[in-house]
């Protein structure tokens, strides 16, 4: 299932294989994010050929719209959309707790209404695991209680206490050609993480996400929390931190020996003009660094008359065929174009960073 | 330059091939809109794969921005978009009239305020021509004086007038590699309309359009000025029919003796979910019959569940790769990704509209 190819003698990083019933994602991966069944602007023809192996849908969100009868009656999320990557489905708790209104959170489970017309839906750990199954999704993520930050320790006590039982009556369900991966909970606590951790752990998933992080903390919080957790996870199995995160902080993720990545940014900062640009060719690694990447407006005036690639050295369909000041003349002008074309670069300045994150762990230079 | 290649023997319909700048281009035709240099979701790769051979352009809003300085700087509107087809700009003449603010048409030319930000600019035929020489488009329009609908006959008199005084003015002018086309005026009156097309014949223009229709007035007199206008053009020279229309329109204007077309409702339609659908396998264009297409409102609760293509037969690529109820669900949930695989459905309609015409008036069955 998960086959690591090779660790880095400095740090936790680690380059790997991971098999899912959609074909082998190489690891340390990202996840472009399908909130919709759609990376936003971009079809699944696009997905594919940017390179992406694997995307993030949110049960949330499919539940509300289209709705699962008509998910069931499509025959799971890859034939709706037609996708034929690998795709993880989030169970739905950070929506829960990020997006829906009047949300209650009972022993059983999640009673809240939509964010868009109100309706009233219940989710327990089970039905967010059927929905999941009706999705066909690869890997499934199990109902978790997600503590805001700030939270006293109470409610992160009672996240973690919830999450590790209903991670229990999760772990009854067997979803065919699906793993199933735990989140640990614990907010900035290290003994509330470690006691989350260690019950997920014996609980035996096959993958561990890291949860409830860049919801707001100090991103030195999220690094510690990462070096305390990891290590007490299993190291044969994946290991997943949700929703994040910039450039330098997946890099740093990835030395602390996490996988897996998902994150909105490229995908929502394309859309307002903001464009990841690489400022080294061959990435350097090293712990603290930034400087591998800078970020331009594309809207700024000094665009204006710049007839030069977002990124010269960039192989993307945007930087192959368009100039900075068509993008800007596009976002200026109100153009949907505008949106598609930064989603197609961002995107891949993404998987691109992933690429080159697995080379320097490959070649034992990270 | 233009050479016709058969004509039908029953109508006016005409099958050609007409020589630019970038490339030859069949007749009839039909050009998608890239009003600001962008055919709205589509980039000049999409275009390119749906068969486009020409696309038509606005001078009104492409002076507004991204500005002539810009345009001239980027080395033309192809290089700009990355578009290496024909490119047809219109004159601003419609748009002046349709969108710009506080217009003030003078002998010498329009004064008008910019529908974005109030800015005054003044355009005169020279003008208009010299901003089409910096795009480099391969056809130019004239600036001509668009008269609105319903008008009183002196403001259609004044209309003609001026057309032909700018007309004159604009003959003067000669920018390389690019044709130059008169576009006849004279609102809904017959002899007005004979006079706008004997004085612009006169001038020996490198095609002729008819402008001023589709602006509201009935579509019968729309047919009945093409049945007086056109027999008047010169035979063996492009004729245009600006900014029409529905596909039966297209095809009776075709028999009228049309060979050009541009209009916005495919692309327009396509956002707001109505879809084109040919009913018929190979077209049958007898006269005043519509029943060759029908539209549908995507976002019907009735596709839903409706798991098949928008048009089983169509080739395009939103009908290989998705369905009607991906479609309907992407709109609902207001996914950018909607209109783009809507418009192009419609574009790929529309062009195969034109191809349906061309193999009939081919087969001697138009």
């Amino acid at each position: 299932m998960f086959k690591i190819l090779k660790t880095s003698k400095k740090s936790r990083a680690r380059l790997g294989k991971l098999k899912l019933a959609h074909g082998a994602v190489q690891t340390p991966f990202f996840m472009p994010i399908a909130t919709k069944a759609s990376v936003k602007t971009l079809d699944s023809a696009d997905i594919l050929n940017l390179g992406a192996e694997i995307i993030l849908s949110n049960t949330y969100h499919l539940l509300l719209r289209p709705g699962m009868e008509v998910m069931k009656k499509a025959g799971g999320l890859h034939k709706f959309m037609n996708w034929g990557g690998a795709i993880l489905t989030d169970s739905g708790g950070y929506q829960i707790f990020s997006l829906a209104k009047q949300r209650k959170i009972t022993e059983d489970g999640a009673i809240f209404r939509s964010h868009i017309d109100g309706r009233q839906f219940t989710l327990t750990p089970e039905l967010a695991l059927e929905i999941q199954k009706n999705l066909g999704s690869d890997i499934a993520m199990i109902l978790d209680v997600c503590a805001p930050y700030p939270a006293s320790r109470k409610v992160v006590e009672e996240a973690v206490r919830l999450t590790t039982s209903w991670a229990m009556r999760s772990k009854k369900i067997k979803n065919k050609n699906q793993l199933m991966f735990g989140i640990v909970q614990g907010g900035v606590h290290k003994d509330l993480r470690l006691k989350s951790a260690e019950e997920l752990v014996d609980l035996n998933f096959d993958g561990y996400a890291v949860g409830g992080l860049a919801v707001g903390e100090p991103r030195a919080k999220m690094f510690k929390i990462l070096e305390d957790v990891v290590p007490e996870l299993p190291e044969e199995k994946p290991h997943y931190l949700m929703g994040v995160g910039q450039p330098e902080e997946i890099v740093e993720a990835v030395r602390r020996g996490i996988d897996m990545f998902d994150c909105v940014l490229p995908t929502r900062n394309a859309r307002h003009g903001l464009i990841y640009i690489f400022k080294e060719k061959t990435g350097n690694f090293r712990p603290g660094y930034a400087g591998f990447y800078e970020t331009l407006h594309i809207t700024n005036e000094k665009f204006k008359k710049d007839f030069s690639p977002l990124d010269k050295n960039c192989s993307c369909p945007t930087c192959k065929n368009y100039s900075r000041a068509y993008l800007r003349h596009l976002f200026i002008a109100n153009e949907p174009l505008a949106a598609r074309l930064a989603t197609i670069h961002n995107v891949h300045f993404y998987l691109e960073l992933m690429r080159k994150i697995r080379s320097a762990i490959r070649a034992g230079k990270f």
